[in-house]
């Protein structure tokens, strides 16, 4: 077996661990749920367990690293989850130093979106390109931003907070205090209760029937749809309005080469993406039309490989930046960024 | 005389030239009003031609290179103006190449904000930042981030088009098509616009009387609010809510040290900033709110400088940036970057 680094993706609901090769397979993989409502030394615990349990299991894996990743806030230079929403009890954890004292090993940590957003970029969706914004919607949303090679992190680590960014006057107040949050709008929590208020339990709308009559989610908001349901089809039509609003102000921020979408609600990118891609159209500046906007390609593994990336691929650029950058230095110009494959 | 760089900052109106030192001060200056409508031959003569006033009347200068700002979009890394709409006549201009072939010399290129943001970096309101956006708020809103000592890019160097970033789903409709975009609510002409319509000719109101009953400007609202008048303090109370929910998206989207605030409309900075700092308290999230943000220190000098940066200081991401590096390394977080001062 070549070099690997074990990964985990702590989640409010899962946490997961897997052993990563460098060609961003993965080796093998264990879970657990979470004890989420135990606190951090409960929670350190198991993932100390089902390290051990890999490291058992695998006995030739040649482990060069922990890469991890977990809920922000966290500082990710300092190592230090800062206090996420879905974990009771964790309140500036140490977690790097906690795990490379009980392993010996090298560890880094990142949030979830980003090493996601570094997953897709050197395995998935995003191989190839020189920058990528990355935004997950499903519960809320949250995103990352690869740019030169590297997550761009800003202060403390907090960049591509997207998920509170202000779009809209309008809509429910959004659980960070504001009106007008991204999240509050376009995230499939969003959805799914615009589709619980146009429904009621009993009227029989395929809505309610596929909720079995209780509160109606994305997901069925996107079963309905692809079914031909009315209702759900205009449901998803706005939806997708107002993460083109979104995506439209992500191209004029950051202007990367590409955004790739995952979340939950990528199950659902192949009806969204008309009506995403004709709000770009009419909103976004001429310059930034041409952008392509694709779904993740790495499902729930885009966390754990991108945490094991920076492992095994720490301090390296990547090689497919270096042949863009290569080209563009030859052209003048970075119309050969998407065409370039990952070396 | 020290080694110098030929600046020039390629204005709508005017067309300003310098010599530049590497500590950023000015040793020079020449200025003409831009041939806006003459197309781009006309005003690439001027600039020909006010370079050549300053290198005679300076014989004694080691010029080793011209830095040049100009409005966007433009492709700093292709050297192209790609065609500005204050600048008639202008499509695709390679004006690297025709300023090196003429010179001799090193040209760089780069859009406006993002030079002004390098100059209030390494010389003014952002020295010893480690990552800065800079928002000039005048007659539009543009925007320019540093970061790791360099002008965050993007895609063909068109990222930080932060004016045409969506906050509102209200408001006059946007030259660029949309409503709602920051600076269709937030810029000075939006504020003289308000203004112009709360009041009327013949009203005998202050703002009227500083207008001589035209319409009212921005630069008329700071002063009738700095002699106290009730309007014009209630219009700046609503620009500075305003200005606050879009620097907060900056600060949540880019995470910086710092947000430096530029353009006309910095000349009411002190009037704005209480209601700015209470918009951004009252939506940034809790990580994000003691960020610093301040007036802009260099007024129209910034771009000037910034350009110079790129020939003067090309490639040195800058001895204070460095210095924040060494003590985040050192301390683990970056609690020192805002006291690092600029080496």
């Amino acid at each position: 077996m070549s070099t690997l680094a074990l990964a985990f993706d702590l989640g409010g609901t899962e946490l997961r661990g897997a052993l990563v090769e460098r060609s961003g397979d993965v080796a093998a993989r264990v879970s657990a749920p979470t004890l989420a409502g135990a606190g951090s030394e409960a929670v350190i615990g198991q993932i100390i367990a089902l390290a051990d349990r890999l490291l058992k299991e695998h006995p030739q894996a040649k482990v060069i690293g922990i890469g991890m990743c977990a809920p922000g806030p966290l500082d990710p230079k300092a190592g230090i989850v800062i206090g996420p929403p879905t974990l009771a009890g964790w309140h500036n954890v140490p977690l790097i130093d906690i795990l490379s004292r009980q392993f010996g090993l090298p560890v880094r940590l990142e949030n979830d979106a980003n090493a996601a957003a570094l997953g897709e970029w050197r395995f998935g969706a995003g191989r190839g390109a020189g920058s990528l914004v990355f935004v997950t919607v499903s519960t809320g949303i949250g995103g990352g931003v690869v740019a030169d090679g590297h997550i761009y992190h800003g202060r403390r680590g907090l960049a591509a907070e997207i998920g509170h960014m202000t779009i809209t006057g309008e809509g429910d107040r959004c659980f960070c205090g504001n009106v007008g949050c991204f999240e509050a709008v376009a995230s499939g929590t969003a959805l799914g209760r615009r589709a619980t208020r146009l429904t009621k339990p009993g009227d029989n709308s395929l809505l309610r029937r596929l909720s079995n009559d209780g509160d109606v989610s994305a997901r069925h908001v996107v079963e309905a749809a692809r079914a031909g349901d009315a209702t759900a089809r205009e449901l998803v039509e706005a939806e997708a309005r107002w993460l083109g609003i979104g995506f439209t102000n992500l191209l004029h921020l950051y202007s990367p080469d590409l955004i790739v979408m995952g979340g939950g609600l990528a199950n659902g990118f192949d009806l969204l993406a008309p009506g995403i891609r004709a709000t770009v159209d009419e909103r976004a500046m001429q310059a930034y039309r041409d952008v392509p906007i694709v779904p993740a390609e790495l499902g729930d593994r885009a966390g754990l490989v991108g945490a094991a990336s920076l492992i095994l691929w720490e301090g390296e650029p990547g090689t497919a930046l270096a042949m863009v950058q290569d080209e563009e230095t030859k052209a003048g110009g970075l119309s050969g960024a998407r065409e370039a494959s990952h070396g």
